[in-house]
């Protein structure tokens, strides 16, 4: 299905060769003042072309919003909007019509659908996360002006981790470079190990970690949908996402409940835990603390090396990419992180007010 | 909200010292045939009291069907089903009325609902785990009749890993150890190590992981919905898990894609992948291989320790809980993560019906 | 499925000849003060056996919460029930096992499912409404706590058709008589009609107005999910409904629109409309007025009279049931129309709670 | 909400008076071929400007697709339309900005959300009907495939009633005449009434019928989601619609179990029913017998007279409507009716395939 949310929902269409990709919005409340400027600078931290270390392809991810929105502010109507396709190359796809690319989702829609869209990945590119960008967006204006704050950043490309807590670390860095990473030194090397991996026709994998403050108590739900559930539902929705963890995750399998539990205090009746093992979801429910997270990528199979594999057929066949693609996936993938996570916590703002009587 | 599932869905009651827990399953296909046997058996590995490394609680959790089987077969008719409470010590909680466990639901739940039933958790505890189970059990049986097998085990406990593919591990070898991992003599230790803390009124977590086969290639959605995203929304939403991932998982963010990518290879016309970094699924969908994934739990904070804590007007409380609890809920969490996979697995069959006209 | 509602949701289960029949009440706010003899009065409405008119089951229809409620308040956690089966003569439903009543759904149950259970209609059975009762019940005293009421009324038995506006009618004397008709001597007459067909074996249709008064502006959603549209969706949802219409409704047809049009009107600033051929919802949404609507049912075809029918293998035959059924369902319908619309409304109540930022 | 369907389903966006309309067709199976043709046919079917008894607003309603559909035929990607608005006249609704028109959605929308667009009724409009118009052609093409056919016409105008069984129409007349009514003498009557309702300025208001053939045993869920149920919540969130009935509807209230009852017979192992009170469902579901039902409309208030009403301050004001609207919105319905009965029939369809195991 292509609907993400309960209230604030996104459907979205569109492939990546197609005429356009867009979505509709839909459970929006009325009365947001919507800066599309912003809208369109978030965008364009997800497009294609920004910096030497991505894809070369150059889209200009127009978005053009067509309902929803009169005179600046929201109506409560659902906000349709459209992203012209262009720069498509689409026969540099032609060879692979009736070709499986190793890892890729080819063999598993033919199978599934019996036909598939061949160029460019049609609906399994990665373009359609820009529809996600313009839904997050908008959630992400609202939650702003409720005094929430959403920060993601690289933490991790191959080898190279920054293994330092988000709190000793100067979020306001992470546009000061390419790979997005507050850490300017590990950047360094990012970035250089990227361009080293580019030149070798290779990928590699990284890590995204993301920090939202000023959350509310109460976002969430108590069982299914639980609010670290439905992050992690929308998390390991993107293209080459391989795993989820939040608070402190896997590395909590390794810890005794005796360091992991988290002592409330309060100050002023303000109720608040001393550390933050917990990730700022307590039962599924947000408890007021920093929620922080972080997504595993995996190295893209888009390889500039020829590849061994099968056709349609199932004969086999040896295939050599000549698409523009991304050696890490990951500088992209942290406004698409960010979005998906504003939509599940607006999302969870508005199922929270049917809490109480 | 309560429900999980598209088609097959569970909607679950029930707090821990209620009357009763139970639910509803709807979107069951009529005709399958349910052993009853083996659906108490699932219930009765998840059960308290089980073996002397779990909560000495002792509860018999017998599921009562009250609908929706007629003559051993199911009927498309929804199946309520309800497991009644006993062996409550409720009196146990009547100190916790007013007092905020750390690292628990009750400060969460106590702000977004105004009050809460403060016996044993309410609605919070994992008690609510035993309708999935059922809901699973259920789920499997079909897809056991359709070729499929789930095996959850016990991978870590503490700093005890059993760093071994799943291939080279003996996964019958599960339920001969009550900590239930394959690897014999890892599962010694696990349980040395769980004795141990459990002595000193302490806690561990550890990470269950979880092989999925003879699935049908297609399950899953391409964009919201990929099977992956499923699985981690699953598994997230049982109680005190941190993280999930599959395939590669995490530790392919250290990796290249020349060394990631699964080569497909033909074998009489049967298209399979050489390697599975992809854990079973690519672009969202199954792939006919295995699906493997990993889900992280955290060491509860229910300790047999005096904490510091703070009660529902904000004053400093010392709190020494009395309560029977698990010193590592992994054991118990295995067939819990079987039956979410389960639900998920059987719904994406269902759902894949209508994938083609 | 088996669920309805957005957010207050019931998810049924249960067949007239199994273990029990019951529900989950999902998305209920919590601190609604829940009154259990009320709850059970309404079921006593719905109850058969109630008085000489219909049908002589005498099942006590004893409603049991598990869950949700604590201290006499809803928690936010979702309300478990059931209703135990008790007074079944399974046995009389035995010659029916191969057989397909005509007018019933034991037809296209067969067909659908490829087996079913016979007993007593299984899920077909109109038992099933007791759910859908105790739902409404709750609902409707979180709607009377904010000020609305919900009164509906038999206004046709046959052709004996109570044909005045409502708000000429003294709703109070609904209860008054056995038919639940306000108007007392259409109400005799319809006693007399309806017992004149009993004995004859025979059955009659009728219609069931229904009045809400004390709405607030706002209910219901502007293209799909308009209030109608809801409204419309459960009362068909009902066995043996027929139709459903509001305000000016299919008399409207006939009608110009000079006729038609409800003139705003403003009263210290509060804006209502002279007259209400809208029937209390514009655009989908409630304008503050009285909604107001109709559902038609018709004569139920079990007759007690010899039928020429086919068996499952569509071979003729003759049928006779001995069953013990209602000559007219109408009276019995009155509560759970009732029911119905509370939910609807109250679900409209918490989903208006996200249309404003 | 904004969303129809539970498989197939439309989520549509757009005001009359904004940039375009358009939506999102998501669950649609791969492999329907889609004839575009057939689908702008439908559209002109239901564009203003059609004839001399509609409005005179002159939209070409050109549908351009997205996405999903590939070389001819869908590929189980969701299908985005857009349909651009043209021939806009918004000035004509200034005077209407802080005016609430008698019986339209203007005073409910402000109440409701705070603000409203009021250019030509903004998302209240009936232009919304466009986008289920494209949706409907689409499942009407894979019904077609299936051997189903949709037949809706107009069967009353004010007092004029079509009062024959659809048996005893022609109805490949429907499309004959402006009116479309089959019966072409009563086509002739009501539009010299539409005529001269339309040259007093007032309305008036009718009723569409809708016959559905070759309509396979199954389609319907038994308790909530009954087909007539689903019809019931398609037909009544059309603009102007009032009331809905089905088979014997309404008329029903009035007959005799033993009138309405509908005989099983057996023609060489084919069961079917020698009457058809019930219209084609029975227990929620379809017999295999022909659907029809009826959907009454009443007379919109635009009304080209000078009527009393209040400003949005509760102030009363006289409004004189300027702009182009229908006598009769029947004509022009009976396209949307076939539409949403596609729709309706074509999830059923869908759904209906997870009924068995």
């Amino acid at each position: 299905m292509n609907t993400f949310g309960q209230v604030y929902r996104l459907t979205s269409f569109g492939e990546s060769h197609g005429a356009a990709i867009g979505g509709v919005i839909d459970g929006v409340p009325a009365g947001i003042r919507i800066d599309m400027d912003e809208v369109q600078s978030q965008l364009d931290r997800r497009r294609p072309g920004q910096s030497a270390i991505v894809t070369s392809r150059n889209e200009a991810d127009r978005v053009r919003l067509l309902s929803g929105v009169f005179e600046g502010l929201t109506t409560g109507a659902p906000i349709g909007f459209v992203i012209e396709n262009s720069n498509q190359h689409s026969n540099d796809y032609e060879p692979l019509r009736h070709m499986f690319r190793p890892s890729h989702a080819d063999f598993t829609y033919q199978t599934k659908y019996g036909l598939r869209d061949h160029r460019g990945g049609g609906r399994s590119s990665a373009r359609e996360t820009a529809t996600r960008v313009v839904a997050g967006a908008i959630a992400r204006q609202a939650l702003e002006a409720m005094g929430m704050s959403i920060c993601a950043y690289t933490s991790q490309v191959g080898e190279i981790i920054v293994d330092k807590d988000y709190n000793s670390l100067d979020l306001s860095q992470t546009e000061s470079n390419v790979v997005r990473c507050p850490d300017t030194a590990a950047a360094a090397d990012m970035e250089r190990l990227i361009r080293e991996i580019k030149s070798q026709g290779d990928t590699v994998g990284g890590v995204v970690s993301c920090v939202i403050k000023g959350v509310p108590v109460g976002l969430g739900e108590p069982v299914f949908g639980k609010l670290q559930a439905r992050l992690a539902d929308a998390m390991l929705s993107i293209n080459a996402a391989k795993g989820f963890d939040y608070g402190m995750g896997f590395a909590g399998a390794a810890m005794r409940g005796s360091q992991a539990v988290d002592i409330f205090v309060s100050e002023n009746g303000h109720i608040a835990t001393e550390t933050n093992h917990s990730g700022g979801i307590q039962g599924g429910i947000s408890n007021g603390g920093d929620i922080y997270f972080r997504v595993a990528f995996k190295p893209v199979a888009t390889l500039l090396q020829e590849l061994q594999t099968v056709d349609d057929s199932g004969c086999p066949a040896k295939l050599k990419v000549k698409g523009r693609h991304d050696p890490c996936v990951v500088p992209r993938a942290v406004p698409i992180v960010e979005a998906m996570a504003a939509m599940v916590l607006f999302d969870a703002v508005l199922l929270n007010r049917c809490a109480r009587f």
